[in-house]
């Protein structure tokens, strides 16, 4: 039934050309099907992929928990790789005429309007009616547009950006989803010199924040995480305090927090666990007057209670829900990673790497947290 | 046993001077007794009492539900008065010196110290733990502090202000404690000139946020509340639309806001009820990306439930939770009457005046909703 | 030789369709043309002018004193119009489908490409290097893209508004291009509700931001200008104080606003004169500590010497440069006069209507300050 | 005569107790006298310094290039010593209670109100009229407020903080005041993540603006000063480039500042020379829409020319003068140093120790540029 629904693009075996990872429908096994070249249109691309990566929106996206996905879907919106072909002259953010061979990435966003009232007049282009993703809102009907696949097209108009030769794409990779994700996160949370911060949780957008919470001016960084291997690699990127959720209770992580702000609390803490049980506690840890960033919230996990008065409204409190980015965070990420290479390891939060024919056992593997972060290498043998 | 606790106040016939009302303890009847006048130490003042208000957080210090309360107090945080005394120079906020009949208000808040970490490095003064409040954590044991009393004692360093000419006292009490909280709120909201603003609350703080949301540049403010006679007078005061909580169902109120902003939602929404139930609504009313001050949420009246992601993260939510106010909210809020006393008539927002001997029908007038603002004018005889 | 420059747009005598005045080179009479209907791109509309104005840039304009002009060209960027014909469907910022015959106007910046540094990462879309303006920057090899002509024709992307029905052409017209232009810099002086603001110039920037600076929130506004028949009309737009350049001298200026600020100075001041000795004055106005926005400086009219330690860095003065506007201002202000049509009468902004053949007159009229704004009707008989 | 002048002050040979450098007026060579002991109000404390400093304004000091000194005086704004008495309680900032011998410094400015309109309403403490600051504004006939002497008087109210361990005297007085004036700029600058700041001038300021910047988030720091061994010691600070003025001109120094940012200047550039001429060449090595932080014109040294259409308008730049300090800089500035003083080594900003008996020589060697940081020690012995 596959083959019927996405025949326009799956063809007879002599021309058969690109190898994609295909996710039919919501918890249905993935399967490695053949794809025909795509026909360029003026300003478009073709990348050769060199790593994708699983994300825990990946995650959500095989069982169905995100709306607005076209399925069949090629999987895999991060991604890095080198540009095989383009038609016409395309350049990349910084005006560079991209040619054959250059390493490239691109933004997974794209269709953000510029042309609508969110847009234009409000300035939030995260929450445009019009925004669409690579990987998990551009379904197979809409071509070859996720990374979990030998090449990715390239619509015209897509952000691309060479990367700097200090950023390797295994670095690349390494940071992923997590670190553009992680840098919007810093920047709603506008860290003060001095401050300290709370990072709750450790995958990939935790670590990240670890990272960027540090270089954007905090000089005490706590992490609210686990398992122990994660927390042991937040301390080498430089955690000052690594607090296990296993081992240590919410109350006592609350007055340990306290305990380690003179009594007052964080003045800023930033969520990324996907775990509502998490907001309330967060809440607890932030000082009176200071800021809260809930970005980890992705899917419906249920609800939560919170006081008003208590957890709100006395403490004067400001809480930043935090949607998506745009290019800002993913370009000013990857010139931090260029910078901070050396001092920042991005790539040792890569667990493994698995080719085409191992993407479910890819997810399952991040789903059970038995490893940090999955790469997908499509030329990766069987 | 009043007398006891407070003999070292409460004098002989002969030497009576000052009366003032007394709430001994919670659910306890005021009372009025009669204070000896104070000795003024250098700096201080005494104020002989035109007007103080009966705010909806008197009606929670009667109940008991306020913490940190020194009972048996005299309530009354917002006053205006005469300069009966000065013991030394003593000077308003703008430096001028002031005398004997002159007409001036006070800030209630004293003793923000400005030499803790909240007050000096944080900048956050409403959560300065040494912080007092006239009529609210000073008990009569610290000297008659509170409004419902013919005589205020304004210790040295109270922030004193003299009231400009077009500033009268009736209308000042008109304003009373929510024009300067609902001007923190309007300073929370960064209101955008062109925003829809929706106040949720048609009390004394929601009716000045009609006003202010108007001046600081909205130019769609919709006020949710009731009862209709408190909207017909929102409508007076220059809201677009009122919407009746007690017609109107949160389904329907909420889908009004949408159909009155192209779908999308107000840009900024503020909460000035008391009630936790108004949260989730206030929070679905507010657009993708808009900001929700909620300033209402005084005293504990239970917990609420939300749904992180829907209602925060995916929105890109920002929320303020707004406690107390500075000098500068009350500075400003006193100019901006001075300007707009012919445009908005405060002095409308009051209801009936109260003698001493009437504080305990004047409360409970308020706590009923049968009045909006009860006014205690300690002149008013028997 | 003006016809052998655009002999493509100019046809024979038969199939002449647009009357429209041209500007061939700096300094050169601007004569009126005929030209041939453009035939529509996809996505393209084009509009039956109302009116165009005359505004400060226009003199530079015919002066020679703007960079990149690419003469020869059609005058005229702020402009109002009825739809006459699309190709395809063609929305407005609102998304609303137009038709022949609604009543628009359109945002002069053209091409900010969402797709540089400056535009995607910077978020400073007034800088973009492909920043093109109607009327400015496009000359008449580009199209029909200036108002001083009975047709426009709306390149595919240009963005789009139907007017609101409360707003007339003849008020939008007297609005002009200084309603948003002053829009633009009073969001630059972040005015807090309560301060007084000093308005520098009294031509049609300088009024709309005396109206502006009162709806975010301003107590007083004090205008600077002349003549005096400006000066009263910035009073009865809500001016409190209007001080008259050619009767008092600058440093009795700075004098007078000391005075009506309590000895500090304004808290915010707004440039928008053109004079480049403005600068210092406008400098020594501003308290200690607070904002200048210079939004005037639109030409080269050469250097100013100010005193880096008295004048800005002991004045702990934030000086805020203002260039160009975009979609935000203009939606916004249009949706401003909606609201506010009835209490300022934008269209007494209008001092006199020309024709096409009457648009040498109307540049030399606004040059000499012989009147304040001049708007061009191409429907004007001779 | 100046024996006459502070004749209070100084007592017969038997009861001289402290030994202190006075500055009798400008130009005067400095002396050292014996003064007696003061007695201590109820609050105040005594300090036995360790260390002062010969900072910039201490060479204005001597030449009489302040305003507002009252001579005779003793130099000395920032200090660190030895708490040797209190008069009843004292605390520290963070409500530490204070005994003999602990390690603490204090702000030098006292006496911001928190009582008029700057303090209060405007929040700009650092133009309080009231404001007065150790060593500067504090003459001899108000007491013993300088750090060259043996002792130090700390007035009631003083902000005092225990150095943390982390901080030794001789990196906190390598920080000295360069380091809190530079968190002041570094905080106006309002640096973003991964953005490129220029330093104009390697002094104290220059280069604890180094070390802020990159801990605030700056990815690419380019420090514009001299001679070769300061910008050596930036560099070892963290400099990525240094552009020595001596050997590059000033337009090779736009020229390489616009290469090393794509063409487009700098996001921030900081101003830390003293120099007016550094003004208009700052202005142009920020980009378009950048900002621009003005923390070096401490004193009158005349004026320049600007070009306010090319330099400030079209660019839309943001200036902003930055005037002193307050406590939260000085405290944020002390816990940043507690947690880099490994990675930082400010202690090597110190270039040598001077006694009292050698302070004129102090000030004529950084007058010259002979050396970069004096520190004063009153232990040295002759």
């Amino acid at each position: 039934m596959v083959k019927l629904l996405f025949s326009k693009y799956i063809q007879g075996v002599v021309a058969l050309m690109i190898r994609a990872a295909i996710l039919e429908k919501p918890l249905s096994p993935i399967q490695v099907h053949s794809l025909s070249d795509p026909i360029l249109e003026p300003g478009a691309a073709l990348l050769e992929t060199i790593f994708s990566e699983v994300c825990g929106t990946d995650v959500h996206l095989y069982h169905g928990r995100l709306a607005g996905v076209p399925y069949p879907i090629i999987p895999g919106h991060i991604n890095v790789g080198r540009i095989a072909q383009t038609n016409g002259n395309v350049k990349d953010v910084d005006g560079y005429l991209l040619s054959p061979g250059d390493v490239v990435t691109f933004l997974d966003v794209h269709e953000t309007c510029h042309n609508c009232w969110f847009c234009l007049v409000a300035k939030a282009s995260t929450r445009c009616p019009s925004r669409k993703v690579y990987g998990i809102t551009y379904g197979l009907q809409d071509g070859i547009l996720g990374g979990w696949s030998e090449k990715i097209y390239l619509k015209p108009g897509v952000k691309i950006m060479k990367l700097p030769p200090a950023v390797k794409p295994d670095a690349f990779i390494g940071g992923g989803c997590g670190l553009p994700t992680a840098f919007h996160a810093i920047e709603q949370a506008q860290v003060r010199l001095g401050d300290t911060v709370v990072i709750q949780g450790s995958g990939p957008v935790g670590l990240n924040a670890v990272i960027l919470a540090q270089l954007a001016g905090a000089i005490q960084v706590i992490v609210v995480g686990g398992p122990s291997h994660r927390l042991e690699l937040a301390r080498n990127l430089g955690a000052d305090i690594a607090i296990n959720i296993d081992t240590v209770t919410p109350t006592e992580r609350i007055f340990a927090i306290k305990e380690l702000t003179g009594g007052r609390g964080a003045d800023v803490v930033i969520e990324a666990t996907g775990s509502p049980a998490a907001i309330k506690e967060g809440m607890a840890m932030a000082r009176d007057g200071g800021t809260y960033v809930v970005a980890g919230q992705y899917t419906d996990n249920g609800e939560i209670t919170i006081n008003p008065h208590t957890d709100l409204n006395k403490k004067h409190l400001t809480i930043k829900g935090t949607w998506g980015i745009d290019l800002s965070h993913f370009y000013r990420s990857i010139q931090v990673m260029a910078k901070y290479h050396n001092r920042f390891t991005w790539e040792k939060i890569v667990s493994a790497h698995y080719g085409l024919h191992e993407v479910n056992q890819a997810i399952d593997d991040v789903e059970q947290h038995r490893i940090l972060k999955a790469v997908i290498d499509p030329n990766k043998k069987a």
